[in-house]
């Protein structure tokens, strides 16, 4: 392999064997392949893009580089779901025990936020003594014991995605459809899941700009799923505003507990229930995406869905009180309420300023070396539509500082627009798409 | 500067500032910008190119990011060649002497042979004793009195240049003509030229596949020589086969002193003193192209061409015998005679399989590590057009060993073809490229 040839081909838009760029990913994770030249190689991706071979051979190389979360002799259906980054989305945190608790195992494993989205990870480790770095062996244990397991990438599972993810990061080719596609696929073929559901998220405060990208990103995924015994689901779904009321880590850990006990805002409700209902027809455990959604209300109902989050905190070392008292967690000191400047309508609740106010906060990420503060954040009750009174109450600031408190209200002045009429808002969920294509969300039932 | 931020923006096709360009080579050159960074940003402006205000903040920051040549004290106009790399071509060896002993100071900085392409360097130092590493000081006190200094790339000139030089070698990032162009002109500027000739090679053993690459080459140089007192004309010259009879660096050494001596072949008188005859009047020493052309045959059958070259010799440690007895240089000892193998016209002598022939007797390099032997390589008495019989002597090899001979034989056989009737060469000199534009060569006069 020279591997300036191979560089100056995929520049110059030739295809590359499977078995080239198997060799140029295991040699680069093995150290025989200098970061500059895979850089320049990551650059001619981003204007020649992969195709279906190449990518699953990038795919299928990275998961070859490390060890797998082996549950294929688990009797269950084994089901993940991936979202593609927002604000205020804590969906992960009640569908992990609700699948766990209707027979659904759940071997999830997230990330940590960055930018203006939030992570799963960051989430759970605000409840006191949550371990997120199990090893492969506890992981697997954990799950064949309570059905579910919630941790952070570990260092033995795709270890050469892992460096290849932080040279993107540092070269501008993170906003690459086959490379995000074969990043994640890796990560989730990894787990041995039999199905995975893909919440896409829509609107001016998702990863890619451009719906279109973000379907063709769920294409390249239900492509590479469909070889590895894995099927893929993808709902696109609303995040030109956040998702439920609480954005910040403690925040939304107190607001899932809020939905596993029946209650939380209606949109996040919604669409945690059509994402589970997609896990249950995937995992054969409901022959109906209705039946799937009675399913999810009986273990929420029941009691058994908050039970299963109470045995997965206390499984990974967390504080397992919290869940029958989130009063235990702590917040912030300082509390201040946010206003309606004005009468009028909700126009926009703008994700990306809500999403950076949280950093401004203290519980956010610029870079991955950021210590992040869970105790800070916004709970904003209003949505776009809602006809509200000037003086209003619309939103709650959590914050360390008087200071940070004042940001955080501008903040919330720049992201609550208020006009005299509704703007049109994106439906809650839009599209669903599979290997069959992509289908309006209408026809859901 | 926030490096991805930068690259990001350059991949997406926008202009960056001047400053950013300057901060982000200078930084670079001062290792604080790592290389996995800047071959992502080198692959960006492969696609997306660089305006010309980028390639001159490009330009300059290479230029300070090291010393100079100084040489602006000098009462002489200071001319350079600079050709685009071809098989055959040692017309720097004769132009550097020909032009110090008209009164025309020749700073030449030259690179060695990488490929198919010789390098002048190389050459020189089949002279016995010849040294090219001069200092900028050695330099300077060579121009100022002999006229003339032939020598590598210092290391304290254009640091940046050498740096980013060898990354875009390893990340296939060579072929970009912003790139090559602020290259060249940065050490060209730097050697305080006050003009240069740039010998474009056109044809199948050049080193850009398209004319026009090459013509916007040219441009491109030419815009960036313009704005620092160094005007540039280019000559589109024949590389569709080697240029003269000797390829490989011994040979070609005692061929450019038979030229000095007022011998040699047509085509390489031809092309050299075209070359001349614009540096004559760049340096205002000619006014017209045909009194240029008349001043370099006076320069050779005067004697002081070669008179001059003897000193080059001298002042550089070479053993300045030799240009009086060039017997005294070292051949390989095997010396094989190639046969026309039929009656026929020669339609081809292709310079990349004789270039390659070249390496495979040793005289040339596959990387920058390898050892050169000059005593090896091909005299090609043929050139396309020329009828031959069956059996009449078109070549030698000169080689280490039978088998070198043999193998290099089989090369010629590849790189000359005889067929029924002559294919359409390339004339020598095709066009003149200046600021004013391209013109075709007929009107030259």
């Amino acid at each position: 392999m020279i591997v300036p040839r191979l560089i100056e081909r995929k520049r110059d838009g030739k295809a590359l064997e499977p078995a080239e760029i198997r060799e140029l990913v295991l040699e680069y994770a093995a150290g025989n392949v200098p970061d500059y030249q895979m850089a320049a190689f990551l650059m001619a991706v981003f204007f020649r893009s992969l195709d279906k071979s190449e990518m699953t051979a990038l795919m299928e190389a990275m998961i070859d580089s490390g060890d797998r979360l082996d549950l294929s002799h688990l009797q269950l259906p084994r089901i993940d779901k991936h979202s593609t980054g927002g604000v205020g989305d804590k969906t992960s945190l009640i569908l992990a025990p609700v699948m766990a608790s209707l027979g659904v195992a759940v071997p999830m494993m997230s990330g940590r936020g960055l930018g203006h989205t939030g992570g799963t990870l960051d989430k759970l480790e605000s409840i006191p003594g949550f371990r997120t770095s199990l090893t492969l062996d506890e992981a697997r244990r954990q799950v064949e014991k309570i059905g579910c397991a919630m941790l952070g990438q570990t260092l033995e599972i795709v270890p050469a995605d892992r460096k290849l993810y932080a040279l993107r990061d540092a070269t501008a080719t993170v906003e690459v459809i086959p490379l995000i596609a074969a990043s994640i696929m890796s990560k989730k073929i990894s787990e041995s899941l039999t199905g995975l559901v893909l919440d896409i998220k829509s609107g001016s405060g998702s990863f890619l700009p451009e719906l279109k990208d973000e379907i063709a990103l769920a294409q390249a995924m239900i492509g590479l799923g469909a070889d590895y015994g894995c099927p893929v689901v993808a709902l696109v779904t609303a995040m030109d505003r956040p998702l439920g009321f609480a954005c910040g880590n403690t925040l939304e850990v107190v607001e899932a507990i809020d939905v596993l006990n029946g209650g939380g805002p209606a949109d996040l409700i919604e669409v945690t229930v059509e994402l589970g209902a997609e896990m249950l027809l995937l995992g054969s455990k409901a022959g109906s995406r209705g039946e799937g959604r009675t399913m999810m209300q009986e273990a929420v109902s029941s009691g058994r869905a908050i039970a299963k989050f109470e045995e997965i905190v206390q499984a990974q070392g967390g504080d397992a009180r919290v869940v029958r008292d989130p009063s235990r967690l702590g917040l912030a000191p300082i509390r201040r309420e946010y206003y309606a400047p004005r009468d009028g309508v909700v126009q926009t609740v703008e994700p990306r300023a809500v999403g950076h106010g949280v950093i401004e906060l203290g519980g956010g990420r610029t870079s991955m070396e950021d210590e992040v503060d869970p105790a800070v954040g916004f709970v904003i009750t209003c949505k776009p539509g809602d006809r509200v009174k000037r003086g209003a109450p619309l939103a709650v600031v959590h914050a360390r500082t008087e200071a940070d408190a004042e940001a955080g209200k501008r903040r919330l002045g720049e992201a609550i627009v208020i006009g005299d009429a509704a703007l049109r808002a994106l439906p809650l969920v839009s599209h669903r798409i599979t290997a069959a294509g992509v289908e309006p969300v209408n026809a859901l039932s």
